[in-house]
């Protein structure tokens, strides 16, 4: 009955290239006047998604606009979709009412990521950084240097897995990993000071935690992370506990020291303080 | 007329968690007796995939067994599978014949991933690693670090971005930087050579490539990339090639320099040299 029907491939390249080279093209060449669509994404950090829905509609959404959820743990990605011919407005106005109902949880817009978000923000501050990893391995490395631009700014990682790398490379005492343990708020503090000095950068970041399966202890069970920040902004030094297995727990510290990052950018960029 | 349908989240720790607990045990209450089934995975790293089916098909599959392919780029995953009262008889010998097939590039059996075969065998040689990484910026040291048992032998990982890093943490002569380039065979020696030395293990590794979407030349386009392997076995150091995007040029990087590891790993295991 005149239906076109496509088969693509399953790998993903070359489903793409097929749909964007052949496809497409002819199904515009037979609907060559589609409505006016238009589609915006949030990025949205540190609220589950039951809140995320109900503070955007609590602050109302414009007429037509349909509202989408894509978890990708540990982010939320928030669609708003619209069709017709306000489409493009519409979908603006949606992404403001939505940016304040969720305020600074909103870590990236569009096809940007929080990564990618950080790393523009900290160039834009015209901010050098230094990392020290322990229980995330090089993860936090990993994404930030997923950006192209990142060489401008990151200066140097380093995976700090032995006791013996945090006191040779990082200048933390052995007496005080003796003492409080290589999973403390005070190595973390020691690790974000020794990575921020060695090459003399504006900021350090540090974590050490417990990823799991082993070496958790009563005290401080699988999932409990430090997280460490130096600057000229002052220190930021939590301890928090992440659920999940060692890859959630290494991904959720990730994103929370990385998103860390990203606040203390916008702090340098706004002026404001903590 | 009697069948049963089960509706089930998209969420996968959800979905899997229902199957398990649910679904499963109620597919086993009606259908108590099934055949009996057996699966074996290889994943193959180095070989593409009509050269991996060939291989197999030449040497001669068990009769019963079915061979499917899962690419999990760079990898790909190769699945045994066969239903019946000898299933896993044959799908062992499947497997025998497979492994004499593809030789040394199968890189992992079942769920074991190449990173954490590498780590094993590694531990099982007794020897311990460090890493350092510049255009795979961490992605390494966060597939090592994957394994749990990485601590025991991965003394250190610096992520050298900055030619100032590789200077100053890896005792990379800055003249040689400035006559090679930070992209250079020159650069990638001297590297594995100085993070070898820093914590004094009895392995090396380095990389320093141009993963994109910039910084490429006629001379060295994106995608060239610098891999060495520093031991007691001496020195193995190559000028690679990798197509793609900047992800694919790093993850084909992390895959090349473990599958080194891994391959070092086996021959101080074995006591045969390359």
């Amino acid at each position: 009955d005149g239906t076109d029907l496509y088969c693509l491939p399953g790998v993903p390249g070359e489903m793409r290239a097929m749909l964007d080279e052949e496809v497409l093209p002819k199904i515009l060449q037979r609907f060559p006047d589609p409505p006016e669509r238009a589609e915006q994404t949030l990025t949205v950090f540190g609220l589950p998604e039951p809140e995320i829905e109900d503070r955007i509609l609590r602050q109302g959404l414009p007429s037509g606009v349909e509202l989408a959820f894509a978890v990708d743990l540990p982010t939320t990605r928030v669609k708003l979709r619209c069709c017709g011919p306000e489409a493009s407005p519409q979908v603006d106005r949606a992404e403001l009412k939505s940016r304040q109902a969720l305020g600074d949880h909103v870590v990236a817009i569009g096809e940007e990521t929080l990564a990618g978000n950080t790393i523009r923000l900290l160039i834009l501050a015209g901010k050098t950084l230094a990392v020290a990893e322990s229980c995330t391995g090089g993860l936090i490395a990993k994404m930030l240097t997923d950006q192209p631009g990142t060489s401008q700014i990151l200066e140097q990682a380093l995976v700090t897995y032995a006791n013996s790398a945090k006191t040779d490379l990082l200048g933390v005492p052995a007496e005080l990993i003796e003492q409080h343990g290589a999973v403390s708020s005070a190595c973390a503090r020691a690790m974000a000071t020794g990575i921020r000095q060695i090459p003399g950068t504006d900021i350090g970041l540090a974590v050490t935690g417990i990823a799991g399966p082993n070496g958790g202890t009563t005290e401080k069970p699988v999932g409990t992370v430090y997280i460490a920040l130096s600057s000229d902004n002052g220190e930021r030094l939590e301890r928090l506990s992440f659920p999940g297995d060692r890859d959630q727990v290494r991904i959720r510290t990730a994103f929370t020291a990385i998103d860390w990052l990203r606040r203390l950018a916008l702090e340098q960029l706004t002026g404001s303080k903590d």
